[in-house]
């Protein structure tokens, strides 16, 4: 039966309800594929602004305010105009690299984790939620537990999971699956964002606004502290290791892992990629 | 017709093809929506990794590393061992607030903005993509029109868009829709993250691995400089604005406003929101 016949003909007719079923079944699936459709079309926002405007409806119905409404008090500067203040942090940072060869020894003070910790916690934060968590691991035992998992997630990932393009841009970093520094490294900082909150009561969810931008402005600020100390570091992403290093921790579901930080100091003779950064130019322009 | 009826009647198998254009065209609809699927179930992912996992063939198929294939270098350790550095970082850092009230002199030189930009070019970033692009604008005509397209939004958002949770949550802030700070500031940084990039010859793409966590980092390190500079900042998130001013500073489309900062000095009087900060016992936890 060609098409001419079948819209000619009274098949369309005779099978009306198959088609409605058809179409109201497919719309059925839309719905619930795509709950925040209905706000996006009527507002026409851009499709990054999705994710904050859906799924209020399912973190509980009491308009209360997550901080306490107070009146607002005078600002007392911190700090004094300094001209000299951001190129002293740019001579500082830019000593900055990521290490991937760690010594266990010397150790540095747990009190000097505590300080960059503290430090990080002064980022600013979508409404002042400060959706993060710090976990300092030193335990050797736990280290190795980390390792194990880390490894055996990344040796899939360097030889299936990821496109051979992504295992070609790494290629100049002389990354692999095997990694020393985690048993090495007198600290492990796993970094969790919290994707939602809790009252202090427990009882009433809290929207946890932008927590991933906030969560990694607050490591800038943790690595900033890390280097003012004198301590090396390597920003890592160990893909796919996130819910069994949460587990492994006993961290609660609202703790997603965003970065395992090793920290210590670098080992003697360590080597790193001869990488060049961009110039001003390239990266800021002025209006 | 009841349900026993349906099923026991020859209805069902003499509707069969209707019964079966249904089930196709559901899975068609499913296969449209959920490209990343089948991948997802072969390798059991973590939600979270869905993203760096997927769209990599749309990308081109020439295998060179993004980067150069050099042999590594020895490290050069930039700071050394300074047990107080963390603590002053600390002690710099936790004077900052955000300010919501410029005052639009002094204006402070440029170079030291582009000192703290250089401050944030020293960022880690996933496979050293560096996916960064800071606008910086003084033009208060320029000014004058980036508030009026944030005015016109965040109206929208405050009094329709947004649950009124998010508004809730936000009063004790108090904030709204006008934004004196984005003419009165004497800069606005435009912080873009490049959602992907272009090699030197422009020809091929090139992936920006975590490029928001990376951008995020690097504005970490800006809000140090800033501080150390001693000039105050405010980071905002201006709900559905990013394509509109994307196209006023005139931006490709590979770059999505990620951070709006007015930088200035406070205006005299200003106040703050009086917030407390969470204790190291509740953003840290010791294994
Ligand atoms: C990712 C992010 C987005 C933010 N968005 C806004 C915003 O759109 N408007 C605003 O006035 N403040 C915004 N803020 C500032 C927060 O409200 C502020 O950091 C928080 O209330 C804590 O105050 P503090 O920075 O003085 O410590 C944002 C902060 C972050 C980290
Ligand atoms: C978000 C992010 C994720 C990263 N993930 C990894 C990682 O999983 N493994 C690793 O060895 N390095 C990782 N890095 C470190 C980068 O490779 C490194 O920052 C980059 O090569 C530039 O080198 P530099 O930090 O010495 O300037 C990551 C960095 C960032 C910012
Ligand atoms: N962007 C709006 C609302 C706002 C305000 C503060 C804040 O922390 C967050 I997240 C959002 C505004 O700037 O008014
Ligand atoms: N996570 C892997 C691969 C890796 C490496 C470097 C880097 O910048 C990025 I993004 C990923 C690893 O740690 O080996």
């Amino acid at each position: 039966m060609d098409v001419d016949e079948l819209i000619s003909s009274s098949k369309l007719l005779k099978h009306w309800p198959s088609l409605f079923i058809t179409l109201a079944l497919i719309w059925i699936v839309k719905r619930l594929f795509f709950k925040g459709n209905r706000v996006l079309k009527t507002y026409n926002l851009d499709e990054q602004v999705e994710e904050e405007v859906e799924h209020f409806a399912d973190l509980g119905d009491e308009l209360q305010p997550a901080l306490e409404d107070k009146p607002h008090v005078p600002f007392v500067p911190g700090q004094n105009l300094n001209p000299n203040g951001a190129k002293r942090l740019y001579e500082l940072m830019r000593g900055r690299r990521s290490i991937r060869s760690f010594s266990s020894h010397p150790k540095p003070d747990l009190s000097v984790i505590e300080d960059c910790i503290r430090a990080a916690g002064t980022a600013p934060s979508g409404a002042h939620t400060e959706p993060w968590t710090y976990c300092v691991v030193q335990e050797p035992e736990l280290k190795r537990s980390i390792r194990e998992i880390v490894e055996q997630e990344e040796l899939v990932n360097y030889s299936q999971r990821m496109h051979p393009q992504w295992v070609t841009d790494l290629r100049p970093l002389q990354t692999n699956h095997v990694k020393e520094y985690l048993t090495e490294a007198p600290y492990l900082i796993l970094i969790f964002k919290q994707t939602y909150g809790l009252s202090e009561n427990g009882k009433r969810m809290r929207r946890h606004y932008y927590n991933e931008i906030s969560t990694s402005i607050a490591a800038g600020i943790l690595l900033c502290a890390l280097q003012a100390a004198g301590l090396a570091s390597l920003v890592t992403t160990p893909l796919n290791c996130g819910p069994a290093l949460r587990n492994l921790l006993g961290r609660p579901v609202n703790e997603k892992l965003l970065i395992l930080l090793p920290v210590g100091y670098p080992k003697d003779g360590c080597t790193v990629p001869d990488l060049a950064r961009k110039n001003l130019s390239n990266i800021m322009v002025t209006f």
